[in-house]
């Protein structure tokens, strides 16, 4: 079978993948089946797989899950069907995996990352949402691919069959990271860590989505990636009988909810976007009782790693201040991070010669605005202080609701875009 | 047996039954297991008993928990034991039972109420705290018996016993309430509504603790019942993703945050003591996801029935402004209710005297202060409306930690203190 | 002239001498044409009169206005006609006057106290407001007598007249204290540290309205005066241009805006009644600037001492927070103060058997509770410490609209119905 | 006298203008004795005048100040020695001048602004402040040129002069716009509604400062000017006695404080840069009195007008809620207004050909991005819808302390670069 060829099969695959992929989401560390599936694709390949605890330095993960939700989504997978050996190699949230194909052809060392994770969303019932229309909606409630990482996740398993299938014909090495817990900034540094991107020539990763054109489309490069800090803050007051005598308690709600509004009374910066939220808050025990106890999942984002940090050092203050209104100690937490980003410039002439021919892509445009976070940032500026060449694609599709929304989805037509251009480009490097 | 000898010999009962009580808290509405030991304990007797749904109003009930905590706790009571046509009887959250005993004598209606239920509290596992140390700790973490309801059901079981065993010396006819439901002012009113209370010519009640003074002391009546309102707020928002487009969410976590704060601003008031506690707050489902949900605990209480109703008309427009400050939509929920209360004072004169010659009682004063909330309240206004007259007393005891802590504790010397001060005010009638 | 038809002729004087007073309304420690109109009154009469700098302890006043303030207000005085000798002798803000009458017979030292200050208030000029009716409205705009002062001083112009003119009937020493700056707590404790107060035997001070009800009755005590803190609160920024570079400030307003609600959240407390209240805030320069400096005056009350400490413990390290919130600094300023204080009991049955034909007393009940702040508590405290024993009366009367409101007035029949109680009470005793 | 030796006489002249306009700075529709000093300093030139009321729509500016501040304002005015006829033709603030020169040769019509006014700041005394420590410091205290337009009102009589002496040499029709009260968005509107700009074929203006640079360097263009709007704000409540009865009292400082912080809460845009500021709040009369007014001045400003609009939309929500919170009701009033403006392009080249032989300017570049807002844009808009070009550049300097800082100053150097600059483009087009 010639290139085009193998690609035409593999249409059906990717989408077939895509929704298998969609009906079993795992949040981040937890994607013990998601593992499993993908080492059960790539198992009979040429690759030498590295899974879970060998894939990643386990001490720098950001945000691991509690030692209880960890153990009860392990007994999960076992009775899914997860091997127990393979599951001894995950347990502790140490999912993920590295594929690494030689091809023994002198060449250049590629590396391509894909993340696997899903969110802590009720995915919609509703008719007009395609994977409820069409069967494929997520069969874990509470748990939703809603950012399009089933896509990637195929997409990377696209790319293994394609590299497997013309190993001959290509040059030099790949590696084919798929990277647990991209949501919060958690994973990629810790696989980076172990080292797997220290000598790579080339980095390339992308994303479904983001920008809403029709399918086919590709965005080369992509910029404005904001370095983000995620913090959790644990407020510890004293609780008191409210009606008998209110003033013995130390509130530990109030001191929480004047955090939450101050911490969005960061002023604006003027050297560019700054973000901040405070996205849970939990507090109190009981309606009569003055709350001792509070918890504040949050995060901070800035156009550069400065205006992060200016973001971060402000809502240092705020968080402790609030604690003293209300005499309430506070603990701030470090749970996750994202750096700030550069794709090489390179990559436009790069991309846009690469699919000159690829019936697959409608037009390559330059660069595509994130506006968000990535921890795929901390891959790229590994490959770049050590000299290679790194970029972030974006695959936009039409979006019936945003990113992060539970009627999330994306036109499945961009799976095939986005694993021809992959192919294409490793074959134009 | 003779009055003193029955007494006597109840002391062993009463702190055996209370202990079995603190082993097994159940929180309002879910008493099933508790309503069945009652039920177990008195269906030898001679009592006319009455269980769950024709003990009460449905419909009357405040803050009945959701359709799955219920059927939860009904299938923990059936695994418990309670056998399936009492379970039957109590569905959906229709927990209590009344017992009535006609002497045949002619003689008042005499009326004691006596609450069962427990509080969400997860009791202290540390060696100074008795109930932990003599290995009666609650078996049902996250639920424990922080108020001394059990000590009360313990205290209306002695009297039963009592009033089974002299039924041919006393007159009249007695009805003995064990309501569910009393925190948050949820189950007095369902069963006033029954009508157990519309020919009641005395009304007895009381409360372990609240005082700080050594057992065997005696408050005739109780001064200062808060009115209380108990409500459930809901607010409703937009998510967007907080990086993207902060400024498509709108904000329920900042809205909630916001009421929060606002509603402890209420003045106060010139006409006396008010009350206001957002007791719990919910928000949100993840960190980098603008919440477009929060949840909302809180109670306000004042003085009077003005004073409350001042303190309610204020949380209302705050909590509606609130919503606008974010563009979030707001939904109240009136989840329980107490009355202000007024015991009557020929009560002090007719205690003291009940009491000249009770061993177990050291001396009886006119009235404690309880800047609190009942709901006992509305079965004393029922009471005293029909003409009858109310008390309310309190037996005092020395208190490790105030009542609604992990490490509240009573001395359980005043169990006997309560049920032969009942038993001598009944006599003396 | 005998007794009733010497306080009969009083009563057209009291009226004239009210009404001049509520016309020139002067502030606390700007009194220099108060003091002078006094001191005009009584010079002529057998009193020694201690004026301004030598009747109190200058150090010893709390919130004594601006240097540019006085002098603009000694100009003023200069202007109306107050001698240059008097107003030298009060220079700085030293105003009021003592007056004491020794009768050469043998006796208790009796004092009374009669505050002189107005308010900075706008006087209504709405027709149904009796001063503007009648044409004795303020004639400084911004400045009003509110509260009664006016009357308090005529009235102790009448009793002085009374004494002068039954010197020879009456017994032991009268000691007139004629205070300035009552309002906001600021000027009692200044006499007190004069002496005046050191060896007085009784010890009579009153207010007119308080108590809604038809003028001529006399409450013989008062309760529940609120021990009060005055406080004010200076906060210091950064500023920055809000378009340009927004980061770059620290936003006094908002430290300031926060400290206000923040303030206002200090909960409830079980022993009784707590205030807390701020009432001016003025911050930043202009629209377009992030304000450096916010300026809040602000107070704090308990119905004890200990009540308010709580109050100023919390109010304190709410403000640091509050500062510490926007990197802010905060300075605390002690402008002014009230203690509790308790009147002798003693005086219930004294005033009812004084006033016993005193025809224009209609009824003297035992006891008013005023819920609100008096520095005569400084004068009763060291009265009290020193064996004497003190009250503080009220002179009710219907009011159109409440104390400290632009309409405020009183039916002036009160005014005969206090000197009447004053002089009967000082023969009684 | 040639070109050259022309502007080499103005150097001194601009620095001795500039001097007596810093030293008697006047705010925003105040600048009678600004426009007085203009109006001498071009009346014998070949210029013709027109004159307040009849230089602008008087019903088209924004933020007039009271009749009492323009009363007081034109008192001093007419006692400084501004003509009565002339001060007629300003009265009630219509302030500023335009001048119309001719030159009788065909070409196009040029028109150049000069904003006139000062800011409410009180200069620094501190003798590293160059105006302090020379002796122009302001004259006028609480008054300051603090953004550097006594500078521009200097280079507007250099560009006249020059005007007035080579009007042979030029072509075409120039009008000079001395415009009163730009700070705040409010005088350039009603200078375009009189049509002053409606056909003009070129439109050049610029500002002092604003880029750090040594003096000498010219910025061609200005980019991110933002919309804006300016808001006062009045609330209304109800006063109380704080102590007696504070649940009367409807709380106008609380619901101010409350809109100050949700203000600043407004979430930041994914479309560009937005801000908010509430540069000035002054609430209550009285420590112990519930606050019944406070007044509010805040502003809007977007990178675009669409983002404008975002941010005044959620204001006007918020301050409608912030006023429920607290059952206060709540005015807002449009105070002044400034576009979103592009400059065009084409003078990036215009500007550094026709600078190439100025020795007064040592580069040219391309843009200076402002971030703030400028009425200008108003003008820059008018001419650019009927066809015209028009630029805004910009005259950097180093600057001691940033602009509305009672340290401002720019190097005067910078005066002549300026009206070279102006002059060589009007020769160049």
């Amino acid at each position: 079978m010639d290139h085009s060829a193998f690609l035409k099969s593999l249409e059906g695959y990717l989408v077939e993948k895509r929704r298998e992929f969609h009906r079993y989401p795992e949040v981040g560390f937890t994607e013990y089946v998601t593992t499993h599936r993908i080492v059960e694709e790539l198992k009979d390949l040429d690759f030498t797989l590295t899974v879970g605890k060998d894939a990643l330095v386990s001490e720098e993960r950001y945000g691991v899950p509690s030692a209880e939700v960890l153990s009860e989504a392990e007994e999960r997978a076992a009775s899914f069907g997860v091997p127990s050996n393979l599951l001894d190699q995950m347990r502790g949230g140490n999912t993920g995996v590295v594929a690494v194909l030689d091809t023994g052809n002198p060449g250049p060392h590629v590396a391509m990352r894909f993340d696997i994770d899903a969110l802590p969303i009720l995915e919609s019932d509703e008719d007009n949402h395609v994977p409820t229309k069409e069967g494929f909606k997520s069969e874990r409630p509470g748990e939703m691919h809603a950012c399009g990482h089933d896509g990637h996740t195929a997409i990377g398993l696209g790319v293994a069959k394609y590299l497997h299938q013309f190993k001959e014909e290509l040059k030099g090495t790949f590696t084919l990271l798929f990277q647990p817990a991209e949501e919060g900034g958690r994973g990629a540094k810790a696989m980076v860590a172990k080292g797997w991107l220290d000598d790579v020539d080339y980095f390339l990763s992308g994303h479904l989505g983001i920008g809403e054109h029709e399918a086919g489309m590709v965005a080369a490069t992509t910029s404005r990636f904001l370095a983000s800090a995620k913090l959790n803050v644990h407020f510890k007051g004293k609780s008191a009988h409210a009606g008998v005598e209110p003033n013995v308690g130390r509130n530990a709600l109030l001191a929480a909810a004047s955090a939450s509004l101050h911490l969005h009374n960061i002023p604006r910066h003027k050297d560019g976007a700054t973000r901040v939220n405070v996205g849970r808050l939990v507090a109190g025990s009981g309606r009569n009782v003055i709350a001792d106890t509070a918890f504040m999942e949050m995060e901070t984002r800035g156009e550069t790693t400065e205006l992060n940090e200016y973001m971060q050092t402000e809502a240092k203050r705020i968080i402790q201040a609030s604690g003293d209104l209300y005499n309430v100690e506070t603990d701030i937490e470090f749970m996750g991070e994202a750096l700030n980003g550069n794709c090489d410039p390179e990559f436009i002439d790069w991309v846009k010669k690469a699919n000159e021919h690829n019936p697959y892509v409608k037009e390559v445009y330059d660069v595509q605005e994130l506006g968000a976070s990535e921890d795929v940032t901390f891959m790229m500026k590994r490959v770049q202080e050590r000299g290679g060449k790194a970029t972030f694609m974006v695959f936009p599709s039409p979006l019936p609701a945003g990113h992060h929304h539970p009627k999330f989805d994306v036109d499945e037509y961009s799976l095939i875009t986005a694993v021809s251009t992959f192919i294409n480009i490793i074959r134009f490097l």
